[in-house]
Formats: structure tokens, sequence, C-alpha cells
């Protein structure tokens, strides 16, 4: 994403915050990880998580597949947030780079639309540890989402 | 992957079964999950993870990021079991499609070397639900893999 | 795609091999590059390209635009074949991996369907350069392929 | 890439622009395709490619081959702006989201260093499509260039 384009979306459902927070609620993995809803804007969501042992790959790090379920969530959100009442959200498909080692004391990943469509929504998500209060950019990706009819969002 | 090439892998570290299973049993995220080793042989590595609930997602089913976990890790020791001794392996990134709702007792995934190299290896990882012995495909993907130096496997 | 799945497909137009043929004739960078179909099947599409200076990297070999154009072309092809009738076919996003230099007289792509499906298509590709009559494997793909209604396919 | 983090970046070759003109004007698909460097800063550079009946698709659009043959190269030559003196780049893999049918008189693709690094240097790439002076999204991507050592750039 560049300058020349920092869309701002509208929502459809202007419960989307609340359905948001349902939906993340009823996901098992969330608690299991210890993940924590930062901030929900229309086409922008944001998650926390601190680290602990049970999280971690070989090397003690926060293990890739951590980082990556927060990106995942959090661009999957992303998307939620823009989709009309009664409408749940799938992910299709997904592509990340991992860009540092994923050290901090907690991890926060970024979720963003890209592109909001009525069938799939491109979103990009970045990870971020923070150590000391610093920033280091661990992870970006792309991420296709899919919206779904469902009675349970 | 097609007929054409079904490559056969010559391990360079003839005790890299032992190496690989030692460098697991160090991931804190693997036992949180509950994930185990099915196989290893040269350039490939399954591994299974049964349902329990504090895997889901939103509607019940494996979260996609309980299922990008285990084709990451299948194909980062896939690489991992060609590496020469006294190296690791870290994921540089990877890109996954998933097929079909995670559902089923468990999840499988095999990981499979497509190219080793030096420096660089690609891989890349089926992950399959298996509900009443039936296999479903619910995840392909394809990863690359960095061979770093280290004392710890 | 391993050993568990191979899957054969049903044509839901029978008149796909026609369809795709008209399409390609009207594809004006085919004819650019100088792409020639080799295989039509259920699913399965072969194309082939003969190497020619205007088609180079900076290091003489085929650009990684042309094998990258020939993989998704075959791919999408792939996914048009088990179409309906009144159907196109559009790119929707895909990854590719770039195992060796792509060199030799031709490179051949393979596209193949991974996952059927209403509205997504997944495909895999993989391109082989030919030298002295030896196949390289020079890229591994994956696709997702969007089925739209046109007039024209 | 979030306001978090917009990397500024020293060249490491003084002699850059040149070196990358040079290997730019060796690339025989660019002058096929008809692409121009619009401009080269360290670890960004954006290209222009003019609309021709030769570049496209089925329905008339550019084809996808095309805009992401400039995304990659300009990716791949926003990385060579980093790279020391006596090396070139390759394309070690990428993903792109093809986000609106690529339309207009021209493309523009402006391919950025994301992470930096002595083997391995992360970018992305954008691609707008311009009709009437309007700029329209319609690619977005990821992409991993290798420094490879060479005499030749």
């Amino acid at each position: 994403m560049t300058e020349r384009e920092m869309p701002r979306f509208e929502p459809r459902d202007p419960d989307y915050d609340r359905r948001l927070r349902a939906s993340f609620a009823r996901q098992g993995f969330m608690e299991t990880l210890g993940v924590e809803i930062a901030r929900i804007a229309p086409g922008e969501v944001d998650l926390v998580l601190p680290y602990k042992p049970g999280l971690t790959q070989q090397h003690g790090y926060f293990h890739a597949g951590t980082t990556t379920t927060i990106a995942d969530t959090a661009a999957g959100y992303a998307a939620l947030s823009l989709f009309p009442a009664g409408t749940g959200v799938l992910t299709s498909e997904f592509k990340v780079n991992l860009l540092n080692p994923a050290e901090g004391e907690r991890v926060v990943a970024e979720g963003r639309v890209v592109k909001p469509g009525r069938r799939l929504t491109i979103c990009r998500a970045d990870v971020y540890g923070e150590k000391a209060g610093r920033p280091v950019h661990i992870l970006t990706g792309l991420f296709t989402m899919v919206c779904i009819e469902t009675l349970e969002g």
C-alpha cells in the first residue's frame, strides 16, 4: 500500500464492533494463545499476544505459527468489520514473509483491508515485536477473506 | 509436483532423526497444541494433531492457525532432515490455500522437500482432516526454509 | 498434492476444449510471447514457450515474468476446463517459487486443478525447462481462479 | 507496511543508478513489453508500461502476466539499488493479489524494499492502472529477492 491510496471505509453493519467481539469470544484458540483485542475500527483490527513459554519454537522465540495466527485473525476481523449483518468470515488463502526473529514481551498484529468486495476482501497484516518498548517488524502478509452467510457471525 | 519429478534425497547428517526429534521437543508450542511426530524420512515429515476444544475458530473447526502451524512445522522439519549437522531451520516465508473446512477427529500434515539448497530449501505441505477414517484435503502450501548455523539444531 | 489424492474431474461443459482454445486465441499476449497449447484435459492444461531473445532477463535466461505468465495461464485454463458454459476465468491471486534458472530451448507449464469450486477454484502449476531433452524444475506455484459470467469465455 | 515503519535506506554502491539502468537495458523482455523506468531512489523503483494490443488477456485488459512482470521487476530493482557493487538480483519467490481489472492507458508499478538483508531482501510492489488520469489499484504483492555475486549486475 503506498501513499497514493489510504482508503477510509464505511461499515455496512452499524453493530460491527459487538458482532466482531462475539465472534472472537467463540474462538477457543484465541483463549489458548492468550490473544486480546487492542483496537477495532472499520477495516482495521489490532490484536496483542503477550509472551509465554508455551508459544515458543525451538530457539525460544514466538513460534511462526503464533505470529501467523494473530496476523490471519487480525486480517479476518478487519474484513468482517466491513461485512453486512448475518455474515461471517473465512480465510481463503494467505502468504506471509517473516522479517525478523519474533522476539519481545509481546507481539502486535495490525490487520488492514486493502480492497473490500462483496465476496472476496483482500487484506494485509503486519506483526511487530515489542522489546523494551521498541517495535521490530517481524511479519508482513497478504490475505484473501471470503464473506459467508451464517447465523452466528 | 508432477509425476515427472519425484525426488529421493540423501541425508547429509546420518543422525538426522535424533536431531529432528530433539529440536521438536524444544518447541513449547508443539506441546501446547498437542502435535505428535507420525513419520520422519529424508525430506519428508508427517505430523498429527488431534482435535480439542482449545484449537477451534468461531465455527468450531480447527483454527486456520493450527493447521497452518503444523503445515509450517512439517515443512520445516522436512527441510531440516536434509541439512548438515550443526545447523538449524528457520521459515523465511510461506503461502497456504485453505481448501475445505478443517473438520475431523484429527488433522495430518505432510511436509515434503521440493528443492533442497545450501541456503534456501523449498518445501510444500498438505494437511488432511480425518473424519470417520476418510481424509479430506484441507490445506496446501509452499514454503521457503533457511539453513542457519546453530549449536542446538 | 500427495499420492493420497489424485482427483479425476468431469467437465460440466462438453464443449470445453473448443471454448478454451477460442479464449486462448483472443489473448494478444500469448501471441507476443509465442505460447502454444500442448495438451488439454479436464482440469489439466499444458503450455509450451520456445526460447527467443525478446523473452530474457538480464542474465540471458527466460524472464521470470514469462515463466510466471505461462504458469498462470496454464492454471487458469485448467480451471476454465471445468467451468460451465457461459463463464470465463480470472486470476484472483497466486504465489510462485522460482527453483532453478529458467534455461533451455523451451519451457513447459503444467496447470492442474487441486480443488474445483463454484466460485473459487484452486490450482497449482509447475514449469520445466527443457535443455537437451532433460527437464529441469524451474517454477512451482499455487493459484486461486474465479469463475465469472461472461458471453465470451 | 504501516505508518509505524517508513524506512529510509542508504545505498552501499554510490553508482547504483547507472548499474541498475545497465541491468535493465540487458533485459530483452522489457523491450518486448515496452517498459520504461520512471523513477529510481534507494530502495524504490517505479516502472511504467503503456497499453498496446499485444499485452492483453482474453477480455482486452492488460494480461496479469504483464502487470506481474513489472511488479516483479520494480521490486527486484528496488532491492538491487541497495546491493553492493559486483552483485546482481534474482527473484526467489513472490505472491500477488489482483485487485481490479488491469485497465487504463498505462500501468505503473511501484517497487519498495520492506526489509533489506545481506542475502535475502523482502520487497512489496503495487501496480496502478491510469485511466483518464485517475489511478486504480490493480495489484499488490510481496517478493523475496536474492543477492548474487556476478560480474555484470
